[in-house]
């Protein structure tokens, strides 16, 4: 009953040998959350699969305790990545309880330093440095290929290995069947490269279904829906707000083999997602997450989600991760009223009770 | 293997009948998470129950799927509460997934709307009303006596029932056996109760042993310790500011029944555990969790928890609950290099490499 966490529940089914340490911090055995009000509305069975409670609030502790266990095994001391958010916050808390050190390389001035504070708090060494972003990526890669730290940032290839885990679990929450359609938030592209490997690796093996793989961009960094790299990216979904997607082919592979699509939701179609899903089914997932459910709306509309079709949404990580927008997005202006049972009462009365 | 919520897993250990709807937001089942390095340094076999993974990020959901799903049974449309933190926002999301209203009283004035925002997001009606939290309070329950709205502050039996559930957990998730110390934050004083509860039950039907229960309260709201009201609380940990438990007998009951104690740690205690949980264990628990942590190392000290104990601290919120604290208490002051290969080299070997 107790979750032992990927390396070990899933052993058979990662490249994991017998010197591989098991590390975790009980990632992975996510809930499937069945949506009764969104599927009423919109005629489908859909079903969200709530990344946002694994340890650190996101899918990347899955790919990142394969990563850390790999490096450790290999007899790394200490893992580097160019990263602002759920990366670094994931690298810095695996590397915490596998006992090593976690190095985050940032652009000097462009990076908000409370996004830092949990990956400051799991003890990473932060370096900021006079380039940008790619000057950050381009860092680390070099100085990993030198000096024995290991590089988690996302061409780690460990990274995708346990990523692919989620998709098994689906299955498995599923009774053994696949949904008809996956859909998933799309920026670096890894996540929905890494679930279409793990439904066909569980399809070799248990002889499982294989969904339609729909894929969700932000509308202002949808490179693989424009088909072309955008050099200025810009959405409110920040975990998502990406160019140039390191896992692009392995993507638009994933989209053409299972018979899906990758196009892309507008902010406003996120927010009125990130809105609609606490709201009516009592989930807050960050506003990257929420573009799968955009999605989904969307495409129910366009007639290519069938009625009843069975639907998997994937939440990448937790609201709580990204406070700020949920304070930007609503209006927190409470009635006043005097200290008055009989006012409080005909208030509720009017508002909630009719 | 999809974990069905606590109505469902623990039905026959629950106060449900055929008519309690099966609602969940798959509460439950969180980790039992092994702490080496912790262990190593205190002589101990330490364990944290990470109750910050449950769906809305504390343990406040256990007890509010049972009270909201009771509301439901006895025909209520709607529930209300005077809280500000974590209960607001349990109660909103159980409100919203179970299709009914949640209203939320507080003070005017008084509580940061900041702290709001994720009961505004789950669909909460927010009413303020010119008085203090005891007149909120207070106001509550004389509605929640009139018309049909239910209140599921902790006086609602239900909650208690909910969370006692946590206790069965770990001792499944140990193997059969309860550890010999459970170590627990103490505010309003309902969960140490709650523990017992489920403790007792279990081993009466299941002839589990019992834990000593360890209680620590923060200093600055040491009612049970000091064995008085504290009329004006004060203390970083913000979830267990709480200067008159409203299960103050219970919770000296479960103190005295197991052999246990309530005690008291300071603040600085508190943050010392908040900044070496995740730096440590990569694991990151809101203040108020960390009462617990706290108080395992003074006890440790102290020689009343004796080497090799197996003890287990329940960690009752998700850091993510309170980035505020995280932000005041750590120094985001990252160094600034060039953007040179060789001096960050150069910098990484210094710091980290060493």
């Amino acid at each position: 009953m107790n979750w032992q966490g990927l390396i070990k529940e899933y052993a058979g089914l990662l490249p994991v040998t017998e010197n591989t340490p098991a590390l975790t911090l009980h990632e992975g055995n996510t809930p499937l959350i069945y949506f009764p009000h969104l599927s009423e509305e919109l005629g489908i069975e859909l079903y969200g699969k709530y990344e946002g409670l694994n340890p650190t609030g996101s899918f990347k502790d899955r790919g990142m305790v394969m990563a850390v266990a790999k490096a450790k095994e290999a007899g790394s001391k200490s893992v580097i990545c160019a990263s602002t958010g759920n990366t670094s916050a994931a690298a810095a808390a695996y590397a915490a309880k596998a006992g090593m050190k976690a190095v985050v390389v940032i652009p000097e001035g462009k990076v908000a330093m409370g996004k830092l504070a949990q990956a400051v708090m799991y003890g990473a060494e932060i370096v900021q440095i006079a380039g940008n972003f790619d000057d950050a990526l381009t860092m680390v890669q070099h100085i990993s290929e030198k000096y024995p730290v290991t590089l988690v940032n996302s061409v780690n290839p460990y990274r995708l290995e346990g990523q692919k885990t989620a998709a098994f679990e689906i299955i498995d929450q599923l009774g053994g069947q696949a949904p008809d359609i996956l859909a998933i938030p799309v920026g670096n592209a890894g996540n929905i490269s890494a679930y279409w490997k793990g439904f066909k690796e569980y399809a070799e093996q248990k002889q499982t279904s294989l969904p339609k793989i729909y894929g969700f961009e932000a509308e202002g960094s949808a490179a693989i829906t424009k088909d072309e790299v955008i050099t200025a990216p810009e959405t409110v979904a920040t975990a998502i707000r990406i160019g140039n997607p390191a896992s692009w082919k392995l993507a638009t592979n994933a989209r053409d083999e299972s018979g899906g699509m990758i196009t892309s939701v507008t902010d406003e179609e996120i927010l009125a997602a990130f809105k609609t899903l606490p709201a009516k089914e009592g989930i807050f997932a960050e506003p990257g997450s929420c573009a799968s459910i955009a999605g989904v709306y969307q495409q129910v509309k366009a007639g290519t989600i069938a009625p009843g079709s069975k639907v998997v949404a994937v939440l990448t990580g937790n609201g709580l991760k990204d406070p700020q927008t949920a304070i930007d997005q609503i209006t927190i202006d409470p009635v006043s009223l005097p200290n008055d049972e009989e006012a409080v009462t005909d208030y509720i009365k009017k508002t909630v009770g009719k």
